[in-house]
C-alpha cells in the first residue's frame, strides 16, 4: 500500500520515567514536533504521576545532571485513543521493581495501538510486558545480552538499525530511534515528507535497517 | 595544546524559552549527560520564570504539539561561575519581543564564560547580543539569510557544519549541534572519550566541520 493511500496516525504518546534516555525520546519526538506542524499531531506524555520525571536516576555510575519533562498524564488517565505509543530506553529500564508499574501499563495498553515503538532498552520493557513474544526486536547493543534474557521468547535480531515485526517498531540504541522515526514518518506520510523533515532538521539518515554499524560493540 | 593537558569544563547552563527546538537542546546535553558519569558535571537550565518551558510555540503554522521541560534557575539567579552556555534555536527565536530578555542574558553573561555554544537560530539571539560581532559564526541553513540580518557585522560562514571562532562555538540546523558538542568534547577531553559516548549512543558523527551536506538547501 502506498504511503498516500494510508491513513498515518495523528495520536501519539510517550512513556517517561526516572532515568529514561533523553535522546530516546527528544529524537523521535523533534520529528514529530516538525511534523505536527500540519496536520496537527496529539501527544500525550504519561508516566506514574503528574511529577515532573528526571533523565538522571540519582544511582551510583550514572549521570550526575539531567532535565525534567512534565508529563500530561498518568499510567491511570492516559488517553484510551493512542494510536502510536513510545517507549524510550535509559539506565532506569535497569530499576525491575521501579519500572513494573510501565511494563503493566504497556501490557494494558498494547492490544488498542496500531503501533508500538521502543527504542533503545524501552525493548526490555515491552519484553517483559510479553508483547514481543513470538516478535522479531531488536536494542541498544552495548546492554544487548542483558536485554535478551527480559525476553526470553523473543527473536532478538542482533545486527539490525531497526526491526519491524508486525506492528511493532524496536530499534538500536539511543541514536537509532531517530532513524526509525524517520524511517516510520516514510512509511506512513510518504518519502517526501520524511525527506522534508530530515533536510530542515540537517539530519542525515540512515535509511536501511539492515545497516548497523553497531553491532560490533556488542555487550 | 593536547586534550589531556586541559581542565575540561564542569559547570554547563542552557537557555530555554517558549519554541525552543527540541533537538537543538537534547542532541547537546544528552552527550553532556553521559559524560557527567565521571567525573560530575553541574547542569543549570535557565529561563525567564521557574514555570515549564514548552518547545510548542502555539503560534499559526507552528508545531501542535511539544514537551515542557523544567528550568532549575532564572536569568536573575543564573549560576556566576557557569563556564560553558548552550543556546538553543527554533521558531522562538523569530519571537524579538519575547526574547529580548534573553538577549540581554547572554550579553550579561557572556563576559564571564570559557565557551558560548549557539545551535541553529541559537545564534541570531548571541547575534541580537553583539556577541558575534567580527566573529566568524553559521547557523540554520534554512532560515540563514533571515539570522543574517540579525547580526550584520558577524562574519557569517554560509558552508560549515559548525564554526569556533575564540571561545565561540556555533553550529548549523538542529542536528549539527550533535556533531558540534561531539567535537567539542573531544577538544575539551579528548577524542577517546567523545568515540567512546558516539559508540554508546550508536551515532555516526560528522567529525568535519566544514562538511555541511544541507548548504545547498539555503533560504
Amino acid at each position: 500500500m502506498s504511503a498516500q493511500h494510508k491513513s498515518p496516525p495523528t495520536k501519539y504518546g510517550i512513556v517517561v520515567f526516572p532515568g529514561f534516555q533523553a535522546l530516546d525520546a527528544f529524537g523521535p519526538l523533534d520529528i514529530l514536533n516538525m511534523l505536527s506542524r500540519s496536520p496537527a499531531l496529539e501527544l500525550s506524555v504519561i508516566a506514574e504521576t503528574l511529577s515532573p520525571v528526571s533523565t538522571k536516576l540519582g544511582s551510583p555510575g550514572g549521570s550526575t545532571i539531567g532535565q525534567s519533562v512534565v508529563p500530561t498524564h498518568t499510567f491511570e488517565n492516559s488517553p484510551a485513543d493512542i494510536e502510536v505509543l513510545i517507549v524510550p530506553g535509559g539506565k532506569g529500564t535497569r530499576d525491575i521493581e521501579g519500572t513494573q508499574t510501565i511494563v503493566d501499563y504497556l501490557r494494558k495498553a498494547y492490544p488498542a495501538l496500531k503501533y508500538l515503538f521502543t527504542v533503545c532498552t524501552g525493548s526490555s520493557l515491552a519484553a517483559r510486558a510479553g508483547i514481543l513474544d513470538g516478535h522479531e526486536a531488536t536494542s541498544n547493543k552495548g546492554s544487548f545480552t542483558w536485554v535478551t534474557t527480559q525476553g526470553p521468547n523473543v527473536n532478538w535480531v542482533h545486527e539490525a538499525r531497526w526491526v519491524t515485526s508486525g506492528n511493532i517498531w524496536t530499534s538500536s540504541g539511543i541514536s537509532a530511534g531517530i532513524d526509525m522515526m524517520y524511517a516510520f514518518v516514510a512509511d506512513q506520510c510518504g518519502e517526501d515528507v520524511a525527506a522534508r523533515i530530515a533536510i530542515d532538521s540537517e539530519y542525515v539518515r540512515n535509511t536501511d535497517p539492515k545497516n548497523d554499524p553497531f553491532a560490533k560493540y556488542s555487550g
